[in-house]
């Protein structure tokens, strides 16, 4: 195979993609050299940037490229009383379109999981604890994802937030919107029956 | 929603990747951002380089980033008197990996298009003509898609190697290896039965 070798190492560079395999790469490769130089150049410039750029947020260790982030820097959302946890930067922008929260975030950048040697301080957990003492939070919402580490890890945010007197909620567990009961999951359905609510008239 | 103005722009800038869209754009940003921004900043590197360095080999047109390709380049290659006529550098990767030709390559970079106002010096024929009547070629092969657009194209370069006694061969439309022909579309079906071979013993 004698392709140039500029190009051989873009491709293998595309590689670095989530989700990008050998043919993905080549196509991309081709479609941006045939079509659209200059959307690659300015892909690669907006990588650089980015790369080089973006921090955590000191309050809330989300991406951004200031000191604190932009939720973290609103007024309206200093006023709420309530804070999300979540795993990833990522889930911010998930629960963000559902436009259901307006509270402040916290982001661990990952779980508990002794085997792997993490431990509360290498997700942020001394951090979350200051914030927790200076700040006047009522209501801590865990929104860490339905795994077994992500129950561990919000049960152990829980335990620390009854040190400060501080209300720890789980979100809701249960069967999907849209979906149907007989094609979900047993652990799913027996979680739907024991959140399940009363019907107020 | 407010999330950092460099990652929304980054996010915008890798939806220029054909088969990306704002879901796998996403995901592709958060994952450099949070576990490999090395590769990220080498990503940004090598399209750089590729799509400011990689031009068009001055014989047969496809991507390099010399005057003259690798292929064309290749002595062994140059004694060949076969050339392989395709659309796109993408068809010359397609068929080096099967190994069976070890000719010369020539790239129209398109196909004709009246239409489009995509006529014969768009797709290099007279860079073509020109290598026809200079060099030795006893067979010109038309690999152009099998499409009304490329079956016209392979038609008038087949017209183009008359005037200058050169055999021109199309490559043989039929069922694909390993399919089942109750699958296979009525016009592929046809095409195999016109081009039926003999077997020999």
């Amino acid at each position: 195979m004698q392709i140039s070798p500029l190009l051989e190492s873009l491709i293998s560079a595309l590689r670095c993609l989530p989700g990008v395999g050998p043919k993905s790469a080549q196509r991309m490769a081709y479609h941006l050299l045939q079509r659209n130089r200059q959307a690659g150049l300015h892909l690669a410039h907006e990588l650089n940037e980015a790369m080089n750029n973006i921090g955590h947020c000191k309050a809330c260790r989300t991406f951004t490229e200031q000191e604190i982030c932009t939720i973290c820097a609103n007024v309206r959302r200093q006023s709420s009383d309530q804070l999300c946890v979540v795993e990833s930067p990522a889930d911010i922008f998930a629960i963000e379109q559902t436009g259901q929260y307006s509270g402040r975030y916290f982001v661990l950048l990952g779980h508990l999981s002794p085997l792997d040697g993490i431990g509360p301080s290498d997700i942020g957990l001394d951090l979350l604890k200051s914030r927790l003492a200076s700040e006047s939070i009522h209501e801590v919402i865990l929104a860490t994802n339905p795994t077994v580490e992500g129950d561990a890890t919000a049960n152990y945010i829980a335990q620390m937030c009854n040190e400060f007197n501080i209300v720890a909620t789980r979100i809701a567990h249960g069967v999907p919107v849209g979906g149907e009961l007989e094609m979900v999951d047993g652990t799913t359905l027996s979680h739907s029956f024991v959140g399940r609510q009363k019907i107020d008239f």
